[in-house]
């Protein structure tokens, strides 16, 4: 089985964090293929970032052009989940998502600790339009910013630590997920330092991927993710 | 006052459709710009559609090189607004939202009539995601793709009417709102033919942006919609 | 175009104030009428007055005897709008939903400030029932009566800052609405010292009255606010 | 114990008949003194007779002269129990939320079968407001107008118990709500007919009163429902 | 009439203080008979313990051989109220429910203290259940087990009051449901501590179940609570 | 890895059943262990069979005396996994919420297809109480009991294939769960006949039992799913 995991932005090491993280998961006989966008933001933040990511990630599966079987967007509360699902006959799947529903099984609610503030708006509404919001106790931000993560894991170690604890003392949250694709490597410390289950969304995706792989189950074709419609599309593909 | 309005898709006859309805119920002293996306589909009727439109937006506004005071995205159920309200110091309006708020003021629920049925489930995500959800009766579609409406405008009529009539009577809506920038020209049409008040998106957004900087109020810049931070983005501005 | 401007309350000062908020906004060749009830309380500060502010509204508005275009009950988080909406073939706005509509164009979430505790459930009940609250992020009062803050503005000032920051920093709120008809004349003060967009109703409701006058759109006559059926009334109208 | 049952119309039969249906149901040693309006609408429709009618209430209850241990608000989907709190020191009880809070005792969901289909929105209106709306399957009408239950009880009957069947098979209700204090008397006969669970509003108010009443509880005077604060009032009590 | 009332707890000294509260509110005429299971937990403070009484207090009530009118299950957030709505033909009411629909009668929102942190969520999932969640400000808990309460009053006392002021204060409550059957006998001491009503759900209950006698209302049958088929059961009744 | 799975019901070809089903769907390695309660219900079909099988199902996992790493309760829509949850360390699975989790990444909305109209209820609330309720769009019962699934299969997938088709053309559900541990076998034969993707709850179970092992994850213990404290508890174990 090969799954694509593509990242949102265009931080080539980030993209290598990523595909390492999912193959320490991945099953046996599953091979990862981690991609990274021909054009976008080395880091997303916000909207602007995030629209064209999604249109970015699109673009970078359609001219992968080795057959796979699973495709996980990896970027947390972005968009374009939806239009991969359109153009694609495989199962495709977002950490944001992965990494709830995953929570959901381990608790009664769960908290996101994510990176920069503005970001915590876009989480929330991925969630509610997922509707996988009502068991969320909380979105909490770090204040770091996704590159800081890489930059110095000791201090994103603290931060997270401490946006966890308080969501499980003052939230009520049972679980925490790490709100950001490139806190995939710090999990471990994270769940050591809080005690409560640390769910990564990259991590959680890979399985629920080859799940729905070996189930035989793929996007619904009948309404929301039908294929596009013939048409003229000018500049498209991209890139 | 200068206000833009930017349709969603490359269609440039609809462009002029959606300008000449801005033009016709802008205030006198304001001037109205149509603009049309310099990459992306001849229509837009679903999620890739959607993510290219909200990105070819951004884009076209962005090459607009003339001072303005507003922006209006003309696309119903469309992704986008909220990268424009991240890049730009000036109001930002969605059709969608604009129609709805609009409707909200004349009755105790509203439904919106649409094109194809793939794409009513983005304008519920759009309304759920706007906190406009609660007293929409219902989104209904008419089965007409958006280039049907302009070539056979009668036909239309009596499908969005249909739809309309069942709106109100088994989903008990009040009022109607025409789901596609496209539909503007059949408002009297439907109107006439209805009994209750019909809402286009177009003139009413033309209405919330002209209200907006008349009341010298533009997009909070404290959270979501911070301009992006200075870094690195790759092959953008796309065109 | 004429507007009537209706106070809930019997405070003439405060008709004028609004009379002259409103007037501040109105587009040319808009006339405002400001209109004070012939009965009810000089300031409505809770559940009785505020039935009896419906009352005193509508009584007041059908015995104006000249022709208008447009009603706005200036009173935030009162009762009464639907029941003008049935009497009236014109359109009817509240300047709480008009402002809470207003503040959704402008960010992710937005606050009420308003004056006494005992207000705040008034003011949320009528966005619940408006279908405003999913973006509400918190009502917050100052613990000033309506009539203080027409008597000392810098104090009420100082009040109204210091809960527009506890709502943005705390409530993650992004726009301020002013949840008192009384406090248009403090709504420069408050954005300077904030820094967020702060909607006032009053202002708000002006341009919502204007837009729908142009639009050529009225209140839906087809369930809820179909007129009265013609029965025996005693003693109405009232005074 | 004494409790005051109020109509909420000005029509003295009717009145006659809740009170007939409120003293079958009260217990021994409970007098009931049914009370009627000294102005409003001769049948409570709409909003402008519902708001004329929360004030009428109010009036009539103030100018009651002896001491009484409750009230009751008999009518269905009325403004006014929120004033009626803030004025008494007893507990104030509205038959649509007794009905609705009974019914919930008794099934999973359960339906409302009122008069007019206009009165449905103020129905959900305040079951919303009350927070008893989850369960709430649905508000059918019959479009019988209140003043006609009492002209022709044998064809009020057989409408409601059609709404009531298609709540129950279409709707998945499983008690009925009697919607209109006038319907009292039907509640038998409905329930034969129907073979679920029946509630009359005003019994269930009764007996609600009776039990607050005997638990020694009365309205919290914290907040929402504490006492007017002393100012002027013109008009007030309005009779 | 005669009324079970159940303890969901093994501790006799326990059903005799729920007993003797149910009987100081009961009815002149009213029979109060205090059962307890005849296997399950000495307190019931999580899951297991909870499912198990669900089961027990079934088991002791249908091992019951004289007549009776009603049955109220005094375990606060239990399981098992659903179960003895399809085994009885007589009204069931659990004492969570007749705690939050009465404390609805009597203030905007409510609060529940409760005992140990544990219990918090499985009252929440009871109170959004019967869908009596909206109108709930918080469940908060004073970290003192079930079994503490009986053998230290005066420090229960202190705890619930500290709870119960922060639920008015920060939470916004207005009214406070003693989340215990074994609180009952506390009510009087933070009511007046506290000066906001106190419901106890034992109390509450028996007013309702009374009521529901009275009013001739069981437990509808046409669906979720209809009788169990007969069918094969190994190993029931249990005891 | 070896996984519990265990039926709800004491019929043992049901059990049977149930296991081939986990056992095909479950990866190289995956040990399933079928399991039947010691006393319930041969078949659960309402809350009270649903308690004891709560119990039952408790009592069986406690009495297996050989290491596992995951537990499957394989009933839709029955009580119980909460309290294994308390019980256990390893991951706790329940069938309804595996298949509507999975089912939210394969459409828009989706639909549960069960037994009897009866348990239609039993379900809605376990969805609600999980919250994953939002994105479905309704549960459709065939009016087969849970053993004439067994009895006559061919007559089973023409009861399902109808009600799933309801929901994708009336309900707009895109995807179809099978609700019943019992319909595992009828899967590839209704989505063979519908067209779109169906999701049975035992195989999706297994995926994710497997997913937790492998990502390391199991219940948190710091709050509602804490380990009872210890206590004395009559009569348990039951068996």
């Amino acid at each position: 089985m090969r799954i694509l995991v593509v990242n949102v932005n265009t931080t080539a090491s980030m993209t290598a964090g990523i595909g390492a993280q999912a193959a320490r998961v991945a099953a046996p006989g599953t091979e990862i293929v981690p991609l990274t966008p021909r054009f976008g933001a080395e880091s997303v933040e916000g909207n602007l970032e995030s629209y064209l990511a999604a249109v970015g990630v699109m673009d970078r599966v359609l001219s992968y052009d080795q057959p796979y079987d699973a495709v996980i967007q990896a970027g947390y509360g972005e968009h374009g989940r939806e239009g991969l699902q359109e153009l694609l006959d495989v199962p495709v799947v977002d950490i944001t998502e992965a990494a709830a529903s995953t929570a959901m099984y381990l608790g009664h609610r769960y908290s996101v600790v994510t990176t920069l503030d503005r970001t915590v708006p876009l989480i929330e509404d991925r969630l509610l339009l997922a509707g996988l919001d009502r068991r969320c106790a909380s979105v909490r931000s770090t204040g770091l910013g996704v590159l800081e993560l890489e930059s110095d894991p000791e201090r994103a170690v603290e931060a997270i630590v401490a946006q966890a604890e308080a969501a499980v003392h003052e939230d009520r949250a049972e679980v925490i997920c790490l709100g950001c694709g490139g806190m995939a490597e710090l999990e471990t410390a994270v769940r050591e330092r809080t005690g409560v289950p640390v769910v990564d969304g990259v991590a959680a995706a890979v399985t629920v991927a080859e799940s729905l792989v070996r189930l035989g189950l793929s996007t619904s074709k009948v309404r929301t993710y039908a294929p596009p419609r013939p048409k003229r599309i000018d500049g498209w593909p991209l890139a």
